[in-house]
């Protein structure tokens, strides 16, 4: 007599950790430098040394009882006044620390906004290529889960589609720039646009619908990107951060909720975000993490291997004739099946050891991504694989 | 348009929170030596020198990006092989690396288990005096929480009321033991008699009732109380453990869940907490946490502050005539109010800046909690207003 829906979830394993656990599998049969495993998001840049340097000074510095002791569920005083002076000086967001929840990464901290915002019907929409967590996230919630199909090959947003995806029922729409699994930024004008059809529907629908933007790679862009920052644009936005891609944190568990001052409903949104956490038995992020983030939130990650991966691969992949999404940000390359079907695709790659991402969880079934968090020899060495897979699709079709 | 018991959870604090906030207050009013500070929870013992030793270890010899990166969602393998060494080391549990869980302290683990347990009316039963967070757990699953009153005044079970209460929906019982608020230990025969009553009511109603033993305080008892592993006593036991106070890191979120191996329905028990741990965006317990625990899960806390401050205080307030439960483990002592009402007497020792928890919340408003994570001064100079407070209360009679 357990609980169904949880059990499937827990029984099932995602798509990109079966192929990972296959990618070790065979690693032990055909060793590890003959598999060539494209398939998990795992940060391959360490950690900037001041984080572990952070550490030995607060194991040095602070009272064992204030460094591992509870917080305050919102966070310590510090941290938050940290990050708030952090986004203001980037931003000029006026943020304030009461306006802050800091979280054990962003997954947890979208968790707890769709469900402060799961009222009776409540939808939300995600925009295709979309993180797949997203589903179940909603789905757990009780929230209807609506999707915008893909805008490609641009992968920015398709207006008019999302338009008619908003409903009376809309709560919010999961915005995630830089985009896993696409890489693309969305750009000034995009949010602009959107921010307008947002502005209206919800004046339309007679209550806010609001952006909630999964901000884990907002750091991670190449060529001088621009970013903008949502809030500024719509006020109505819930920022989830993590540290978990800037300072290569993944499995530490920290990150950070923002709801702006601006922000309809502020007060009953941000206790309601905080019930949900409580409700989560959420009690406070992790307190050491919180003392290296109040020292550290002005860290920048050095993407400079980031950024050779990811010329080599789409220099490579372009010259066997690939099509790609455009890559600005994250550490993904979303490419088109050459025949269409990235499933098909991800099936012959894996036959060569080369293992990919079939769109099909992304709600993009033609795209497949490639995660460049690999090494420098992985790439050179797969490329001509890739070369030899888009002869076979020629030949198939 | 939020979630309105979301809102509800989040706006409302907890009359300890409050209490602890009233205290700082207080304490900026008229200085910190001048409030006698009884209501929180926080250990006052400072985490094992050997813990602090580990991260240094952990930073010198472990790789950044194997330190901090992504555990599988269970947890490391290292740190489940060292639990389940230990659990079996000393309680000859059987415990596999598989039948473990590790997640961010006990409340999001009860969560989870609680969550994979709720199939439609699920009913769930916890034993005054209780963890007052227990029941915004059971509710937000979605499940119906019922109470057994406690045991006045030893502090057991009242099995006979816990036989009542069971009905053919109940999924499980919430022990808490050593107890928070009332500080006693359920003895064996006490437990071995609650386990027959329930497998025959398991048996009567044609489903497990499992047992839900929320564990933090295993480690805190004094002369030499034995504390039994449940699971041994009854297969059908889910334990949710935290290093919280064992290893003084409240902070800092990290513990396990064991699902016995003999445990019926364990694999689509275990799956569906996963999948509820899943639906609460867990991706891992904190990596650096887990690291640390794969070395430091056998470290046991010196409980002699801890003991002084528990004898200082029973015998000073035992000598102005208070009744107490039997304190053999927690850091809580659990006092009678002289006449009765632990909110009124809460409410006159306020007055004297002497801040003590009424039993209200945790299902026993005869009672109220002391929490001895105190100074040894503070217990010496508020112990003469305990004596005034009494005798306030024998004039009020």
């Amino acid at each position: 007599m357990v609980n169904a829906d949880m059990y499937t979830l827990g029984a099932n394993r995602s798509c990109i950790r079966d192929l990972f656990e296959y990618g070790l599998q065979r690693s032990a049969a055909v060793g590890k430098e003959n598999v060539f495993d494209y398939s998990l998001g795992n940060p391959s840049i360490p950690a900037p040394s001041q984080v572990n340097q952070t550490i030995q000074e607060l194991l040095s510095q602070l009272d064992s009882l204030k460094l591992h002791g509870y917080t305050s569920a919102t966070g310590d005083a510090g941290a938050k006044a940290a990050i708030a002076d952090d986004l203001n000086e980037r931003f000029c967001a006026g943020a304030r620390s009461e306006d802050l929840f800091l979280g054990c990464g962003a997954a947890p901290e979208l968790v707890s906004v769709i469900r402060a915002l799961s009222v009776e019907n409540a939808e939300f929409i995600a925009i295709a290529p979309y993180f797949p967590e997203y589903k179940p996230f909603v789905t757990s919630c009780g929230g209807v889960f609506r999707v915008v199909p893909a805008d490609i090959p641009h992968f920015q947003i398709d207006l008019s589609a999302l338009e008619s995806a908003i409903s009376e029922h809309t709560q919010a729409v999961i915005l995630n720039s830089p985009n896993n699994p696409s890489g693309t930024v969305y750009r000034e004008d995009t949010l602009k646009a959107l921010a307008d059809l947002l502005r209206e529907k919800s004046s339309k629908v007679g209550h806010p619908i609001y952006i909630i933007a999964d901000e884990p790679y907002r750091e991670l862009v190449y060529d001088g990107a621009a970013v903008p920052f949502i809030p500024n644009l719509y006020p109505n936005t819930i920022v989830c951060y993590s540290y978990s891609k800037s300072l290569s944190l993944p499995g530490e568990r920290i990150g950070y909720v923002y709801v702006p001052e601006k922000c309809d409903d502020h007060d009953a949104l941000f206790a309601a975000i905080c019930g949900a956490a409580r409700a989560s038995g959420h009690v406070c992020a992790p307190s050491l993490w919180q003392n290296v983030i109040a020292r550290c939130t002005h860290l920048r990650p050095d993407l400079k291997a980031y950024d050779e991966n990811r010329r080599l691969l789409w220099e490579g992949l372009k010259s066997f004739g690939y099509e790609m999404a455009q890559p600005d940000g994250a550490f993904y390359l979303f490419v088109k099946a050459p025949n269409g079907d990235a499933k098909a695709f991800s099936d012959l790659a894996k036959e060569l050891d080369v293992l990919v991402v079939p769109g099909d969880d992304f709600g993009c079934p033609e795209y497949f991504r490639l995660c460049y968090c690999v090494s420098r020899d992985c790439i050179q060495r797969s490329l001509p694989l890739f070369g030899k897979l888009m002869e076979i699709a020629k030949k198939a079709r």
